[in-house]
């Protein structure tokens, strides 16, 4: 078994109402594979530019993420900047240059193409399609997506949905994508456009899962230190993947299970800036945290 | 044993995305009360005026609500009108004719004075304070409040948190109250203020408990038909309290199950207008979609 990540890698510099930081590591990827290091060995393809310091290649290394498929280009590395709202659950862009990611062709190396667990982060769906011709076998394939491609690429998203075994967005995207305001009316019409199961995220309210043992949902886990937002959503994927990864039980426990370790991930991650927090983490709190949730889940 | 509610009781003509219905039996007291009568036999405090039709003292009759403290004066019943928004979330009020309930001075009959568990609906918190007066010694009183009162008579309500075992409120009021954006410590604060335990309602997204034994969270049961949202708060909170009323055993898990119980009822009621699913379910559904509902937290 084997998990590839592919997706971005970027310097966020972040504002919220308590604090702020300049050009901490994250990106779709990063956040995916630091959060699925802690249940298997995740597999990343992304791009940098030659500014992209070994410091930050060391974070990767100390969890084992593998680099061989980290591509360096001439160039600066993708950066974003965004500020957050009072309430936490909305922000605006004020700047992106996608930089050398803006024309970045994901090529997997050889040795990753027998990848059975495969993330393919927010990005164009015809792009999440040639990276998935390139793997030979894949058992379960999940990828992101977001109100843009749905806009600008619906036809090719279409074509891509059936290729997948899971797909996430949040709930404005699901409501996007089918105009349905019910989430479980739109959660159940995503899955008629192929994927096998639909995670919606709902942010701090927590996430919906589809599958055809019908419907489940859960919580977000009720940090009452939530410090930054960003990476929660790739950090939740990370854990259900990884988790996913690791668990070769039948379904459908195990997918719940997966949810539920998603969901542990990413309320560590938003305790603090960029990947502070999950720095700070091992697998024995993310465990603990889990047995907290379930005893709080339980009735 | 013996539960309590004083409340309003109004006729309510209703728009949705989907339909619309005009004069239905609604009001806090009602929904309260009717979710409530599956678990107990509440007794109901009320006003309505002279034409309040015999057909809806008998919706209340075929659930054996003890109708002891409903008065019948002269004038009109209340009468609200309102349009949800497509989101179902969000709703504007049309009309607002509060008549007999406006100057309602709630005065207990003396066969109500022991009762055990007392449900204070909306309203101001110094009417809410007279009502408490009037019992001789309450188990549980549960208070609902809203933003009018957070805003006009915030003392007087500082001066009711201390008298309630719980207090149940939505989570814009709960950071109306706080002036805390996260939840969690919104929902910790208002237990400081004196209330026993905090049950923060976010519609569609679910319920927070705050108590002694920390954060205990409850997504929302996940229906695809969402007809009519008026009145969940009001049956969440019947089916909390009268599940409450019906079971001795000791906490924490007790409100737990209220919690869930609360969460199963006010899906139901959401499933048409007005009373309408309520009337055309049973104890034995809500026990169903109970387990069913544990089932898709479980993993």
């Amino acid at each position: 078994m084997s998990l590839l990540v592919v997706g971005s890698i970027a310097f966020d510099s972040i504002e919220t109402p308590g604090g702020s930081v300049e050009e901490a590591l994250g990106g779709s990827a990063t956040y995916f594979s630091y959060a699925a290091s802690f249940f298997a060995q995740p597999r990343l393809v992304g791009v940098v530019g030659r500014d992209f310091p070994a410091e930050h290649r060391r974070v990767f290394e100390s969890r084992r993420i593998d680099l061989t498929g980290l591509v360096t280009q001439d160039g600066q590395t993708f950066r974003w900047k965004g500020r957050y709202h009072r309430d936490m659950n909305t922000r605006d862009t004020l700047e992106l240059h996608l930089n050398v990611f803006g024309t970045f062709e994901p090529k997997l190396p050889p040795a990753y193409q027998d990848s059975t667990h495969v993330f393919l982060a927010n990005g164009s769906p015809v792009l999440q399609g040639r990276v998935l011709d390139q793997i030979k076998s894949p058992k379960l394939v999940m990828a992101d997506t977001m109100d843009f491609w749905i806009e600008t690429q619906r036809d090719e998203l279409m074509v891509l949905l059936p290729r997948l075994d899971g797909l996430l967005l949040n709930d404005s995207e699901a409501r996007l994508l089918t105009e349905l305001d019910n989430l479980v009316q739109a959660g159940e019409a995503i899955r008629r456009m192929g994927p096998k199961f639909v995670i919606i995220k709902k942010g701090e309210d927590g996430a919906m899962l589809f599958s055809h043992d019908g419907v489940f949902v859960v919580p977000a886990y009720p940090t009452p230190d939530v410090v930054d937002p960003t990476g929660a959503g790739d950090s939740f994927a990370g854990g259900v993947l990884g988790y996913l990864e690791s668990d070769d039980s039948p379904p459908p426990g195990r997918l719940r299970r997966g949810m539920a370790f998603g969901t542990v991930v990413a309320s560590l991650t938003v305790e603090d800036f960029g990947l502070a927090r999950l720095q700070r983490t091992s697998r024995s709190e993310i465990d603990a945290r889990l047995e907290q949730y379930r005893a709080m889940l339980s009735f």
